[in-house]
């Protein structure tokens, strides 16, 4: 059994490889959700997403978000009306914000819903948002401004100095339904390529979290989402910067050091690995750029293989 | 200064010939919202949509409702999910919901929000929501169970047996801003032929406007939405029997007697003409199906001459 902590494309990717190698069904996915949204009225949620359809095989490829072959009837006609369009929604995707709104007004619970959702779209992974209670990533920006997550992401494009990130809700949010079986009982913990400071901390703001997976340290390994000292997408560069730490997998080895005992590093980072030892992680050298299937499940491969 | 009360298709209609005998800044329309409903999460105002769409020349005009030339992107693939489809929502049309439904969530009142729509549409009628509050058109079955307006309406066709109507939150709502001064001010108040009983009664049922239209029980005129004993569209008809009234022009007199002077009749019920006139208001005859703009026009001369 394999359980993956797991933000938005990078997760997505390394998921994808890792049912080319396991059976899904052995792969429960703790998703992020600090990255939710109400926009709209809707309850959106971009990592469960991301994930969701990549591992369905209907991610659009070009963007690495929302799905192939979309329409825009709906922001089109939101934009000739001056309604808030920065945050891009296809018409297909916005009826998986529906189901899931209308489902969560109904009462269900955002993993009862997410399951559902995965249900129809074939994808045999456990996909599960680490909570059910309300979770929101904050960034209080060097102006004095604090933002949601979506609008420093999205609208500021993250082209803004962060001074600190907080995760609202986390005091009161519960682990979600088999979050914390999934961590107990796993083979391997893997901890995707995504973000540590926004998409990974979020999963360990959540009381009952981080113990669980302090516990299971030895059976758990994460994949520098920093290659070459720069994110290969998104902001974790920089924010690793802002909140003190390096821009390098010697960064990540350090903000991961009391969970994680392995970290598996690039290629182009072989040169640091004593360095990351030094942090008291382990370190493994191997190709980890995800730019097609194959590449993928080469990484899986060295994932699954790198503890028990 | 023209007031109107509206529901929504038959009110749209007169709205539209009114517009070509008036300056439409000249006219207000007070509009149900009894029918409005929560689906996705989005706040969805189906008489407010059909007023404002049809001024706008934009509704399609097949059905009645709804936007010309719709898409249905969300509609069909929310449908693949297993998703809430009885209620069927147009690309376009969402668009509206979704600029509804942030602008409400951002604390704008339903008045505002829809002054904004019809700016957008270039409607130059004052479209009011009756109220910015939360009001509901609930209808106990035969069978025991009570359900909402657009489920009885939409999703069983208002084919079932109708033993009470209701308007939950009525106690508690409050009338929009501008619906009491336009009762108070207007040369002529107008009942658009809508249905009685789950159009215009839920206007009634909000405090204070009841009272303010029985102050201008002289210079008021409905236009009947009955015709030879039968709703041109909808369960006028039925509903009226059902509430223990006549499904005529007469039921129609004794139904709005209180607080109406003059009702207009289709020349089809010119027989009635004298019965009318025993509930104690005036009758006028004329033709009243508006198949086409220029009878609507026509039907919108004599309601505006009927009074004062």
């Amino acid at each position: 059994m394999i359980t993956a902590l797991a933000g938005g494309v990078g997760a997505a990717r390394l998921l994808r490889g890792m049912v080319d190698v396991v059976a899904p069904n052995d792969i429960t996915a703790i998703i992020n959700v600090g990255d939710d949204t109400d926009l709209h009225g809707l309850h959106i949620s971009p990592d469960l997403d991301t994930v969701m359809y990549t591992l369905a095989g209907a991610i659009n490829p070009e963007t690495g978000w929302g799905l192939a072959g979309e329409t825009w009837g709906v922001m089109e006609a939101l934009r000739t009306l001056g309604g808030v369009t920065w945050f891009n929604l296809g018409d297909k995707d916005l009826a998986t914000h529906c189901y899931r709104t209308q489902r969560l007004s109904e009462g269900a619970g955002l993993g009862v819903v997410t399951g559902e959702l995965a249900a129809s779209f074939g994808v045999g992974v456990h996909l599960v948002p680490v909570t059910d209670d309300p979770l929101r990533t904050r960034l209080l920006l060097e102006g004095g401004d604090e933002v949601g997550f979506q609008e420093y992401f999205v609208k500021l494009r993250h082209d803004v100095a962060v001074r600190q990130v907080r995760f609202a809700g986390s005091e009161a949010a519960r682990p979600g339904p088999g979050v914390l079986e999934a961590i107990d009982t796993a083979d391997v913990v893997v901890v995707c390529p995504s973000n540590p400071v926004v998409s990974i901390d979020p999963l360990l703001a959540v009381p009952g979290i981080r113990d669980a997976l302090a516990r299971r340290r030895d059976h758990t390994v994460a994949v520098s989402p920093i290659v070459a000292g720069a994110a290969l997408k998104g902001p974790a560069d920089r924010l690793l910067v802002e909140m003190g730490f390096e821009s390098s997998v010697v960064g990540v080895a350090r903000w991961y050091a009391s969970w994680v005992s392995t970290l598996i590093v690039d290629e182009s980072d072989a040169d640091l690995a004593s360095a990351v030892e030094a942090e008291g992680v382990r370190c493994i050298v191997a190709p980890t750029i995800m730019s097609d299937p194959d590449r993928s499940a080469a990484l899986a491969r060295v994932v699954l293989g790198a503890v028990g």
